[in-house]
């Protein structure tokens, strides 16, 4: 047996409308009635690899330890493979899309990774489309039951696995060229740039940033929280996940701005 | 005492915005503690019984035996009968308006019936529109807590009971006549078809379908999943409820052959 | 140590989009593993108090005692306190904005109040934009692990809180003068007027309500439930929570009479 765990986490792009969801946490309460569910999210657009990869990544690592399960998964049925990576005290399951790239990163790497072939652990008649109840989640809760991550199936050099690239983000001649990684619930974007590609570039909170977008550009004050500018205005700020982002307080700045996730910005601090 | 169940499962049509899925599961946890709280979905259509009663039939089969509560009840505070049916080891609590129904046929067939009138059981003041809180939640709790399916109220014929008609689904000269039982939110259209049908008419995977809709005629591929096409054009598939489905490959099939739930098709397979 | 509490519930405006309710999921299960997370709801609109004060009073009553957070806090990162009350047997924690106020309220008024001060109980590093992962549930779940109250911070007294003003309703001159409290999911229209206020004016269920709004008049009966009307017509119910609500039975009120919260209302019996 291998060292059991506590919590699966589940992030999927299912929706809500459906029994997909409750589905998984059957199946997993089924092979593994004392482990708790969290579940990440469910509303990771259809498809959208990227999306769930940027998700996961900034919130596993308030997770407790445990298997977390992607699945977003456009090839389900096809032949890419369905994976187990070991990263720390922690295992991950999902399509080798990709999805897991960023936060198995995010806490540190992988350490191992293992092909889903054991068929002994996924629940029979496995269905075309739905590996998430019939592949990810039952192999997810025999692990986090104790079963060792060697029997889910043949080890995986890491180097052969999916990667996501990450979000382009350079500083270059004194300006920052990032991307959008996310839009959040409050339209708050979420930059690829960080704290320390704004101190190279001589930003500093309390200053304007010049944010370019193709041929638009806004002057937005750098400050610590979007409730430091009033209602209606632009703000840049250090995001919950350490990323810049630039929010209208009280409103809608993807809107705003028309930034959707993927878009390129150029930063400069204004002179 | 009855044998306790380890799991109470709900479904409603109540939403997410409000309040109303956490005191069920307030009420829930302070009449059973020990039990587990599986959310199937609150996202029914407002008082779409037949989407409820779909939704929970191809969910349960995957949900550890316990008591499962529906409530998809538009005639809530009327004359209708609240009612609890025991099939196998599982138990089904609701409105008598059909919602239950495929879910009991689903795991084999009601077993006994009894309508909820021992108002013990209830949490008083009882009001007049969310018997989900007041009157199906508790019973249910107090089902799971081991009281006798007996004590919840007086014993009621099956045959007495209110049936869904199933989605009417035929195969005749040669043709499937099928209706949609559903759309998930990937706009995928769920059949009232099953792989047997497509025998019976000659259909087999790898060949085409000709899917008509009043005078609409679509040619679509028979495969195994949405992955075995290019993405944006049209697939049939057993889906994950071994239910023949239509999609479209990272699209929306319901959008764009415009088949919402109820809809009828002839299906035939191309010559 | 204090006592322990089972459960601790969740009411923000994260959304289910994102990560950030999972992440205040995890925070809990890492500091207190054995408590109970019941989700209120995520789906508050972005920074609306008065919403979210109002469901957080109408669900507290039916869930366990425990720890209660409330995050819609549009001041996050300011100058505002973050607080925590005690209430009888439950704990209130959030930002001191009157969020709480409400549910305190419900449940028979606050005891004694902190304010959050005890950085050792926090998450650090802290961000400036997501103090419900980072202060609120780290609090939360210290005191439902058992720490007392005392060792969250300085004391407050308790009329330094900020209240939220209630919705306005009096009776005069023979009608309520009410307003829209909340809307839910199914477009039903909650006032602030209540079942006594109705037999102050001597309306009665069986009898006819005038509701007018600003220049316009519906004539609406009086009855037990929505169901007591045939489908498409309007209705005047108490509610689940004891208000005095107006439905389209199988429609959307809301709509129909256009009628969003904080609007208000004259209600006369028709003679």
């Amino acid at each position: 047996m291998g060292a059991t765990k506590d919590c699966i986490s589940l992030l999927t792009d299912y929706g809500l409308e459906d029994g997909f969801v409750a589905a998984c946490h059957g199946v997993a309460a089924r092979i593994a009635p004392a482990v708790r569910v969290i579940d990440v999210t469910h509303l990771v657009p259809a498809g959208d690899v990227r999306r769930g990869g940027a998700v996961l990544a900034q919130t596993v690592p308030y997770l407790p330890d445990g298997v977390h399960v992607a699945v977003v998964d456009p090839g389900v049925g096809t032949s890419r493979r369905a994976i187990a990576i070991a990263a720390g005290d922690r295992v991950f399951v999902g399509p080798d899309n990709g999805v897991l790239w960023w936060a198995v990163t995010a806490v540190g790497g992988a350490d191992r990774a293992f092909e889903l072939t054991n068929e002994d652990l996924w629940l029979h008649p496995v269905s075309s489309t739905f590996h998430g109840r019939d592949i990810f989640v039952p192999v997810a809760a025999h692990v986090a039951a104790g079963a060792p991550l060697e029997s889910v199936g043949e080890e995986v050099p890491i180097d052969r696995l999916v990667r996501l690239p990450a979000p382009s983000n350079r500083v270059v001649d004194g300006r920052i060229d990032a991307e959008v990684v996310s839009v959040d619930r409050f339209g708050n974007v979420q930059l690829s740039a960080r704290e320390t590609d704004l101190s190279q570039v001589g930003a500093r909170v309390g200053g304007t940033l010049v944010v370019e977008a193709g041929r638009r550009q806004f002057a937005v004050p750098l400050r610590d929280t979007f409730g430091s500018v009033p209602p209606g205005e632009l703000v840049a700020y250090t995001d919950s996940a350490g990323q810049l982002a630039v929010a209208v307080n009280s409103g809608d700045a993807a809107e705003r701005l028309r930034l959707p996730p993927g878009a390129h910005v150029r930063l400069t601090p204004a002179t």
